[in-house]
C-alpha cells in the first residue's frame, strides 16, 4: 500500500478537509505517480456536492493531473521513474468491447472507470487527483510534452481534449465558420484549438465584459449573445458550433446560426433537457449532436500536438488550501480559465 | 391562361369543394402538364387546416403529381409532348444562392415556390395537383421512369425522396443497422429503400398488427415501440434511425438504441418540441438530425433508382370525390400505405 494524502469531501454540504488514506500497492502494469498538479473541473464541484448522486464519500476529486512518476510495476514498459506524465478522467475500461478496440474508451460498453468515486476492478472507489501520491495502469497514463509547464498543461488532461475531440472529429481548419459558446475553462481551449486549426472562430457570451479577452484569446468576432440583432447577423453561417455551456440555455438559437449540414456539438451538460423542435433540425438538415472527453490515442495526439504549437491553458495556481473558496469561486465563474491546484502546498502547514 | 378544375378548400373547417380557377399561361421554359395522378400527404391535411398557419383559400393541396406533358415553351428543352413526368413539393427556387447551386433547393435561402400555398414570381399562389392541369418551369418538372405505374410513383414525389434523400447522405449501406420509427406513408418507403440498400431494417411502431405488414415490406425485425423489454434488447445497437413519426413522442428513447456517432434523422415534424437531455448526446457522442425531401437532381436520381430496382408506393386509388372521405381515414392512418387521387374521376358526374 502506498500512503496518501489529500483533500477530501466527507459529506455533500462540508468544506473539503484534509485526509489520509492508501493507494494500492504497484501491480505489475501499473505506475506510481507524484502528482505535482491537478486542475479543478466543474464537475468536481458537481460530483462533491452529490448534485449528479452518487457521490462516495470520503471524496477525493480531480481529473486533469499531472506529475512524475516515481515508481513502474515490472511489466511497464511506456514510462520509466522521472518521466512527466498525465492522468485524465479515466483510469481503466474494459479493453475488450467495440468501443475499446475502436479507442473510444470513453464510450466503453461497461462504462470506463473514472479517476474518482468511480469502483476499481478490485471494488474499490476511485479516489482523484487533489492529493499526493497515485497509482494508475500504464495504458491511461499519459506522456506529458516535456517543454510544456506542467501546472498550465494540466487542464488539457479534460478541458483540452473535451474541446480537440470534437473540433477534430467534425474534422475544423480552414475555411470553416466556428462558433464557440461560453468563454469558460472549456470555451477558452475551444477558442485556442479552433483557431489553431485555421478556423474563423467566433466566441457567444452573454458578457459584455468578456469581449475583450475573447479576442485576445484568438477570437476574430465576439457575439453577445442576449444580443438578437447581432444574433441575427450570423443567421446560416456557421459550419460548426462548440456549445460548452452547462447552464441551462436556448440551443434553439445556436442551431438557427448553423448552415444547412452544420452541427452544434453539446460538451457542457445542462441539467434540463433542451426543446429542441422538429423543424429546427429538418430544414437545413443540422445536426445536434455532444461529445464527451476523448480517447486515450486522442488524448496523448492532442498533448503532442499542443506540445509541438505550444498550447496550454491559461490558469490560476492555487495551493490546495484555498480549494474551498476556489469552489466558490468557480460558481461565480471567476476564474481566468481554470484554477489548478499546486499539489507541493499539501505540505504547507 | 389555362383553364382548370380542381378540389380546393375554401376555409380551414369545410370540406374540399371542385373550383374552376386559371393556370398561368404557358412562358417560354414552362411545362404544361396534364396531370394524372396525385398523392395524399399528410402536410396537405395541415395545410388546408390552417394546422401550421398562414393558409391561403381557395386552396388546393397536392405535392405527388405524375401526368402526361400537354405542352412545352419554346425554350424547354428536356420534355417533349406526351412524355410522362412528376412534380414534387417545389415549382421554384431562387437559383442563385449557395444551397440552389448545391442542387439543395429544398434549403434555398430565399425559400423555395412550393407547389401550393406559396406564393410564385408573379405574386399568384400556386395550386397543387389535386386538379387537372398544372404549368411548372421545366427545372422543377421530373421524368417517371416509363415501366412504372404512374399512380404508385406519384408519393415518390414526397415521401420517396424524403426517405431516400437521408438514407442517402448518411451513407445507408449492408451491414448497416437502420431503424425505421413508423409505418406510414414516409415509413413504408423508408423500409423498401433501406432493403434495397442493403440495410439490415427494423421497424419501430406502436401497433402490434402492422407486424405482419411490416415483414412483408421487407422489414428484418419488428419492435413494438411500447414494449420496454423489447426495446431493451437494441440498445446502443443502430447505425441510423429514420423517425418518420410526425404525432409527439420520446426521441431519446430512440436515441438510446443508436451505436456511439448513430444518427437518428427526423423527417416528420411534431408539432411540440422534443426534449433532449445533453447527456444523450454527449454518452456515444450521437446525432440528432433531420432532413427536408430532397434537391431536384437527387430526386430525378431517386426516381431512377426506383425504375432500375422496380420500387414504387403501395397505395389506395380513389376517385377525388371521396377526398374528404380519405382525410378522415387518414387521420386514422387507416391507409396502406398513401391515398392516390385519379385525377381522370375529375370529369364523372
Amino acid at each position: 500500500m502506498i500512503k496518501s494524502i489529500g483533500y477530501a469531501a466527507f459529506d455533500a454540504l462540508s468544506p473539503l478537509k484534509p485526509y489520509s488514506f492508501d493507494r494500492r500497492a504497484l501491480g505489475a502494469t501499473d505506475v506510481h505517480i507524484e502528482i505535482a498538479f491537478c486542475g479543478i473541473c466543474h464537475s468536481d464541484l458537481h460530483t462533491v456536492r452529490n448534485e449528479w448522486g452518487g457521490a462516495k464519500y470520503p471524496l477525493i476529486p480531480g481529473h486533469e493531473i499531472t506529475g512524475h512518476v516515481k515508481a513502474v510495476g515490472s511489466k511497464v514498459k511506456k514510462f520509466k521513474v522521472g518521466d512527466t506524465v498525465g492522468v485524465g478522467c479515466m483510469v481503466n475500461s474494459c479493453g475488450h468491447c467495440t468501443c475499446c478496440k475502436e479507442d473510444l474508451q470513453q464510450f466503453c460498453a461497461r462504462g470506463f472507470t473514472a479517476t474518482y468515486n468511480s469502483t476499481d476492478a478490485e471494488g474499490k472507489t476511485t479516489q482523484g487527483g487533489y492529493s499526493n501520491h497515485i497509482v494508475v495502469e500504464e495504458k491511461f497514463v499519459l506522456t506529458m510534452p516535456p517543454h510544456l509547464k506542467l501546472e498550465n498543461s494540466a487542464p488539457l488532461l479534460c478541458a483540452g481534449i473535451t474541446t480537440y475531440s470534437p473540433l477534430r472529429h467534425w474534422k475544423i481548419t480552414k475555411g470553416h465558420k466556428v462558433g464557440i459558446i461560453g468563454l469558460g475553462g472549456l470555451g477558452h481551449m475551444g477558442v485556442k484549438f479552433a483557431c489553431s486549426f485555421g478556423a474563423h472562430v467566433v466566441v457567444f457570451t452573454t458578457s459584455p465584459h468578456k469581449k475583450a479577452d475573447a479576442l485576445k484569446l484568438g477570437a476574430h468576432e465576439v457575439v453577445i449573445s442576449k444580443n438578437a440583432d447581432e444574433m441575427k447577423i450570423h443567421l446560416n453561417t456557421f459550419d460548426f458550433m462548440l456549445d460548452t455551456v452547462s447552464a441551462p440555455h436556448n440551443v434553439e438559437n445556436y442551431m438557427s446560426l448553423l448552415k444547412h449540414d452544420g452541427t452544434l456539438c453539446m460538451v457542457g451538460a445542462s441539467p434540463e433537457p433542451h426543446q429542441i423542435s422538429s423543424s429546427v433540425v429538418i430544414r437545413g438538415r443540422k445536426n445536434l449532436s455532444g461529445s464527451l472527453i476523448g480517447g486515450l490515442a486522442e488524448t496523448q495526439e492532442m498533448l503532442d500536438y499542443c506540445g509541438k504549437h505550444h498550447i496550454t491553458c491559461d490558469v490560476e495556481l492555487i495551493p490546495i488550501q484555498k480549494i474551498n473558496l476556489a469552489y466558490e469561486r468557480l460558481l461565480k465563474s471567476d476564474v481566468k480559465y481554470r484554477f489548478v491546484i499546486d499539489i507541493s502546498s499539501l505540505s504547507h502547514k
